[in-house]
């Protein structure tokens, strides 16, 4: 690892293999059909893992991580409303061996979505977004989501496909997480058997998040699953009991750049490394963790540094010193890189790009 | 603007223009050194505007910023120490135009600094950092910057250049900040005796950001200052007094993508295109306000959505419409973005790529 550059995204490859594999195994294990967010990693390298380990297409939430991943893979959900007319028209123009999905919940995306794909002489499948209790996107009232599933079906080119939401709400604790899962199952059936009776049944019911990863076969009717972070995990997925901080494959490789002042030291990675994310759900201070000394944490940042507390610890850091930082959020780390060092065993082993990184924006005028 | 694809930032040239002259002139005005700080715009094409406009040379924190910047620039500072064998082996072999400096606070980056120098065949100016109160990098006590400037005076290749100084927790209000502006004053001009009277003079006295940009002349004996936040300016900027809100140039403009859930909208603007960046130093709560509707705050945010809180506003947004958002922290939206879209008067004029975003790492292995 002595010849990566800080700071840098470094992913251990055989707990990030490992937490592949055991959601894989778990899909199994339930009949659930795994459709990976590709948010987090934002890799076609990774999620050809994931499609190698049985995953039946993947999520993506931007057109540009739609056509990065449409090299690898045939079936894609863009979880997120194809709402503005480039967006539409990205999705809808992917290459044409891709099976397309996409989720809305207003008929403006309906209408955006359905005239994009006339332009494009394309079939495309659509989910009907539902809120259960995010409150962020997705119909409230199950008769609003009946009826945009009635006007998908109206469009000659879309055809209903499910009932997509997400429960990201269902984090906070244990206890909660019980009667929260509880709550969500009873409503999601009730929804479901309302959307039967009115003649637009959901052939899929996809959901799942990786907060509630292990859980997702106790929501009654869910088909598919879409955890995101679990292929690296982060010190917020173990606070919150859905990994163990074992299990966090990636972390920011940093060097300490200062210990001019007393009591701290400083190291290369800011927030413009780290993201200035905290630990959401659950207890934990700090913008990140370090592996080598996980008394220590990063309590403070600028753009480019990151102060570490050494209040609880014997460490006494020298300039120069190298350390590894688990991030509270690393979806939000992926997103600010450009490449990833694979390391096993201490080893470099290989680096990729993070290719579906931005937005694939034109340049204009 | 309607071809721009959300979310995007886009810049509008007239205000960024008035906001590069405005300072130009007061550097001008109190005869001194303005050296921008690149880390806001990561452009060679807006540090050719600032170097047009008097800017004696620009400053850095990365080897890539440096490498970038070379291009356009003949006169670099790493505002940043030059710690780690590929950091300092960087930016001592940029190309042989460049005059470069350094600033440190350690032994370590004499050594590593001079060792790079040394492999280089180049002679390398050095600040010595003091730290005046922010407690992030620099030597608290004066005698240690004496001697770490007598340590550079040993290189051969190296020239002790001056000191350099961030306020950065002069920002807060301000009645604060004119008690820590004489606090600093007085701190600095006695370092600079201390220095003068060990026979190690400062000819360069590098300090200034933008929290201070207006009051720099304030600070006795500084020659130099480094703001970066100006060019663009945010809500923080605004908030602390710094500008005014009709001086922030940059916004993310953004599509409403869901209104479903009552009582708010969501836009396609989250995390990952404003960052999770408080209003810091002043009251202001969200993570950005309407250019529009400036009774609106992105209330809260997920990776891709951002949630605006509609309650003490009439508006009442559809759907696919369209706006802007004044970042908090428009240096990590800009670290977000590849490219930056220019605009005057509400039309498209120019786009440029956000060239030094990233780290400029290589691929391993």
């Amino acid at each position: 690892m002595a010849d990566i550059e800080t700071p840098a995204l470094v992913v251990d490859l055989d707990i990030m293999e490992r937490n592949l594999a055991r959601a894989s195994s778990y899909a199994a294990r339930h009949a659930l059909s795994l459709r990976p967010h590709v948010k987090t990693h934002k890799s076609p390298w990774v999620a050809a893992q994931q499609m190698a380990l049985g995953a039946g297409g993947v999520t993506c939430a931007t057109p540009y991580e739609a056509e990065i991943m449409s090299a690898v893979c045939d079936d894609i959900l863009l979880a997120y409303p194809p709402v503005g007319a480039a967006r539409a028209a990205r999705v809808a123009t992917l290459p044409g061996h891709v099976r397309l999905t996409v989720a809305l919940d207003s008929r403006r995306a309906i209408a955006e979505i359905a005239s994009a794909a006339t332009a494009a002489g394309r079939r495309i499948g659509v989910y009907v977004e539902l809120d259960v209790g995010m409150h962020r996107v997705g119909v409230p009232g199950v008769q609003d989501g009946i009826e945009l599933a009635r006007a998908v079906g109206a469009e000659p080119l879309l055809e209903f496909a499910g009932i997509a939401f997400y429960p990201g709400h269902v984090r906070e604790s244990v206890g909660d997480q019980d009667a929260k899962l509880r709550t969500l199952s009873d409503a999601l059936a009730s929804a479901l058997r309302q959307f039967a009776d009115a003649g637009v049944s959901a052939r899929t019911v996809s959901g799942g998040s990786t907060p509630t990863l292990w859980r997702t076969h106790e929501i009654e009717g869910v088909t598919e699953f879409r955890p995101g972070t679990y292929v690296y995990n982060d010190r917020t997925t173990a606070a919150i009991g859905a990994c163990e901080m074992e299990d966090c494959a990636a972390t920011v490789l940093a060097t300490v750049v200062s210990t001019a002042v007393p009591g701290q030291a400083v190291i290369d990675a800011g927030t413009k490394a780290l993201g200035r994310e905290p630990v959401r759900g659950a207890d934990g201070e700090g913008f990140g963790q370090l592996l080598e000394h996980p008394e220590v944490i990063v309590e403070r940042m600028s753009e480019e540094h990151g102060v570490l507390d050494l209040s609880t610890s014997g460490w006494q850091p020298q300039v120069g010193d190298r350390v590894r930082v688990i991030p509270n959020h690393v979806c939000i780390v992926v997103h600010l890189n450009d490449i990833v060092y694979g390391v096993r065993k201490g080893a470099l082993e290989c680096s990729w790009p993070v290719a579906a990184r931005g937005r694939g924006q034109l340049a204009l005028a």
